[in-house]
């Protein structure tokens, strides 16, 4: 059964004598995952929405106008009116998120950081990077510290870019990562079931999915052999270290809406009983500093005994959509434990996921009140 | 795309010097597979279904009115008025073929076996006997050596029980012999998306499968990872032994009508490109004695080279459902190679298996046209 | 888009100068009926779950160990542990909900209204009673004059049984009303497309309905061309007299989880535009009485302007799955009006339609704590 | 159940006296109409494909590169090298088939009718033109007798325009046609469940259609309400006049592969018991030149007498998908008769409709093997 967790209580840190928000843009805003963020981030504690931004001619309309909506709770309505702006690096915001597509993420994202802004993306383009973290706070906040050399590598001023994992990334690495504390890790084997909002609209013809399941998703194979690598490795200073673990990856598209499945079996360094495994997960409990975040949970993975869950579309929500929910914790007769789990991949694969980094960045002091240009208007932030 | 081979020819051996074709009945005729069957008989050069039995309160119906008839091709004609017959060993056939239900099948198959009859079965209850040959015809046929040990073991006279695997290991042993024979086989790694139909009817609930996924399927894994060491092993004389093969898998149900798909990973003894394996596979031709039988494939695996097939919904078909489609053969980064592969769970993972099974008894003359008991209306075949 | 209307506060009447909520029980409560009641009577402001029973074996057992739970939140707390009696009129409560099954329900209703309890029904078998009560509150809520009628009549003491409609009669009749007192009716011709959860647990089996469509609904079709008679009609003092509507409808399942989608022509007795009626579907408000039901919508049409909604998927949970949802309202060239709703075949249709009348009957006085018979425990409730 | 009837032979009379099949081209082959035109037209034995055309950029690489194949079956051998061409109207066939997007259809249409080829169309742009049929040669044969009266009105030599129906007024009309003739007809409301491969590819979005209705096509219901006009009108020697029939429509779409269900209320003009209405539909049979037609079926009505069929996924190829399928036929308490229908609205609503709309043109000697251009390699036709 789906466990909903209170969100945390939350200090408020970034904000204590300040007396307006974070004021954010979000690049790509129109698309399904621009949305969840622009959902998201309606009623943020430290966040406000200021600026709307993307590629495509929607500029010039409002939000409510370019958007095709596709949550089921209405746009909020700070959002409604906003100005759907190009990706010119001259917004009113104090940072951005980027929902960019891979198209054009990758120059957009380099000309808002060298413009000045702290970029948030969800895209793939840089999270390669030898320079950028690639983050999930739970697992590897401590990459942050590579921002300092990137913004001395590329000559960026406040500006630099911080990038979340794929999708389908964000469940398994969240879920490796207790067992790589506890016991240490030494191979995974992961086929993915995964939903079809993962595609963003229009994405997958309804005449390829119905009743049907495609074993191929171009390029998510790669991603999930090789970023993982870098999220459980570390930064030594002056570059990331991959965590030389063993990964194969078979990645299916399933008929389902939101939340992707994955069938994992890992070997252990450590013998390690089930009740051991089950309890590492059950137990991995964030710090102080990330539970004080306004989206994290404390207890990020859900473990369920029953035999037949988790289940995309009954377990997708738990935890709001932050959580891995983990089940079937069962013997791997080729490598040491099987199990099943399920992320949401637009919440916690996606805009969630950005949004976090956000929190944790703000909470660091990384995410400032931009100083606008002399002469510019940002100087005088228009009251809304 | 979906391949169709033709049937292919065959010289109808086991008919030669035969007036009349061996009977054949269906005991569980009224289920999902047992319909298959009764279907797949319709027109069969070597058999003729006398009889259909089930253990509900069918009995006294005709087939017509007994059976919720779930294939889109209607009722064969000479099966419609057929009466449906309890489950005594008394009926009117030369031997019989089992779609039973598991809580009931194993008695009843030994019964009729005790009793006389050659009993090909789909159901699980005697595949793991030591006696009992687990048979794919294209894999293993020399298995049916055990035969007449089995015979002498149980004071069975002409009676004997075969049966054919899981509908999720039919399509996986077939695929992986060609791999033991050119390759050597270490370790597979399995993950199935497997089709509603698997389930029987009524079988899944729909409001357990739309848009979802169940992430278990009961005794499934064990199956998986026990079936395919009895296939690929051999049988000594006295008894069979296991393959020794590592084996690990994953089930899952999903929301599509036929047709199961696996992603498999697999260990190989001997190194081998990937252009030697896709030739392995397909290349992997049966002998003339099977090349004979009505209802087998010339070769029985078809490699696909789009980078998105096979497809339950699109390939199912293949070979009238009696092939393993495979695709995507790629390197794997933890064993040597990945693939997909796709079998019709109702064709070749069950009726369609029982019947080769048959016709390869037929072709050896393990299915004589009985000999009634005395005084038993047996002597005089009605005509029909 | 799908609007969601805050819960209209309420002045909590029924309570009163009570010290203690009204102790509800639920017959069939560990069908998915019984479980969407049971899921909103956790923190109900007026009642208090004290009591499940349900006729299957399920006896004995606590409600988390006897429901096989559907809905995305957990059971709620206080309804876990309570221990799942039979249908024995000897409850612990002051009224019940009955979510039997239509094969149980007729003589165990009757029962516990003989015994002086409420019963406040979703089962289709008094729902045609010449004496009970087929109640929608923002239609019908004069119908209630007949209980005393009723209880005179089957010389009932306290008891008394009032129902709600099917399902879909449910949606249509509600978006009928504001249409009949504004313009007069003559006529509907109604198709539904149905969703599958519209047939219980396990209902409909998925390999019927998986990328189908059934177009058939045992007696669906004759309670929808009844149903809003009664509905429609009114009390007078002795009997119901039909609203004598014309009345044609097909009904249809469909691949949806949740939700019964209805396409409706409507002729009018006067003349009106589409705006005209568009307007009397928006502005339909229910009184004061009613607004202050807890569960009660003010306006309980939502009218949404998009070419393509409502959608099932998307627009079920409107008005926390009280509204009626309507949309293309234009004109028919048979009748005068066209339009599609939409309404929660679990919510509006069935649970929330029998709390909804249960707290009508609280708030006119007829749910009362009950006075235990002489020497039963019930004269002290204990503290939960 | 689901019927197939064989094909009828036919004497193939357009073909006596000839020595080479009637060359067809088809516009549009790459959609998905025209690949269903490209499968039925292998092994055709009156019509030889000789062109594929297409207007997108795919001009120059073979049919099997251009197209992105969607059927079962793989293409047609005769048709994987034709290279396909631009809708330039100097292709080398006899006449052609439209498939094309009715963002092109109308102009292309024209200019290949003008230049001599006989058109032979699925789409919309010229179905209500006063001088083009909209036929189907069940229907209204007698509508070709527009033709020469379309040539001389715009001036074409050989070529003219011929249009069938929208893929759901192909089955409604086919089950009206029957009905008119032998009872009258007054009104009829059709409301539609239309699959999703009749959006054409890619269509509709998964995310728009998994587990969810929409109840808005662009265009449809306009379509059905007029088309029918046309279909069971007359044409009077100058001009096609209008059954003046009443007619409701509302469209919806489900997510079922392929099949149009509709269900229907019809009125008619005199009495009719239940029985005489299915009797009447049932033995709806075409005269001799029909039957004598390849694709014709000679009973193209097909009426089941199970509750709950016809059904998409299970019926829709019944009578090779040129059927009409009808069940459910009952009372309608606000018009006579309420009857359920299924066309497949790929066969029998498109791509079977325009090929047996050229078959009946061929067998009235409408199709003759063009006379080139002098100097033309027309003259010469390759052979094949």
């Amino acid at each position: 059964m789906s466990a909903q967790q209170p969100l945390p209580s939350h200090a408020g840190a970034p904000l204590r004598g300040q007396r307006k928000k974070i004021r954010a843009g979000v690049l790509g805003a129109t698309g399904i995952v621009g949305q969840r963020l622009v959902s998201l981030l309606a009623d943020h504690p430290w966040f406000e929405l200021t600026e709307v931004a993307a590629s495509e001619r929607s500029s010039g309309k409002t939000y409510a106008e370019a958007a095709r909506w596709h949550l089921d709770a209405p746009i909020p309505g700070a959002a409604r009116d906003l100005v759907v702006k190009g990706l010119d690096p001259s917004l009113d915001c104090d940072f951005v998120f980027s929902a960019l597509d891979s198209s054009v993420a990758g120059a957009a994202e380099e000309e808002f950081a060298r413009a000045g802004y702290p970029v948030v993306s969800n895209s793939r383009n840089h999270r390669t990077d030898p320079d950028v973290p690639l983050l999930i706070p739970e697992v590897n906040a401590a990459h942050l510290d590579a921002i300092p050399r990137q913004q001395k590598n590329r000559g960026y001023d406040t500006g630099f870019i911080v990038t979340n994992p794929n999708c389908s990334t964000a469940g398994l690495v969240l879920v490796l990562k207790p067992l790589a504390d506890a016991f240490g890790l030494e191979k995974a084997f992961v086929v993915t079931l995964q939903a079809i909002s993962g595609a963003g609209y229009p994405g997958v013809a309804s005449l390829d999915i119905q009743g049907n399941v495609v074993p191929f998703i171009s390029g998510e194979e790669e991603k999930m052999e090789s970023e993982p690598q870098k999220l459980l490795g570390k930064w030594d200073g002056s570059r990331f270290v991959d965590a030389g673990l063993g990964l194969s990856a078979h990645c299916n598209r399933v008929p389902v809406v939101d939340g992707h499945l994955e069938c994992v079996s890992v070997g252990l360094k450590k013998i390690a009983s089930l009740d051991e495994v089950r309890e590492a997960l059950r137990n991995f409990e964030v710090d102080a500093e990330l539970a004080s975040l306004p989206t994290a949970l404390r207890n990020p993975i859900i473990v369920l005994d029953e035999e037949n869950r988790p289940q995309p579309r009954r377990d997708v929500n738990a935890g709001n959509g932050m959580a891995a929910v983990v089940g079937r914790v069962r013997e791997c007769p080729l490598l040491d434990v099987k199990l099943t789990l399920l992320s949401h991949n637009l919440v916690r694969g996606a805009a969630g996921a950005s949004l976090l980094n956000a929190e944790l960045l703000a909470a660091r002091g990384f995410l400032k009140q931009r100083v606008a240009p002399s002469g510019s208007q940002l100087a005088e932030p228009v009251s809304r």
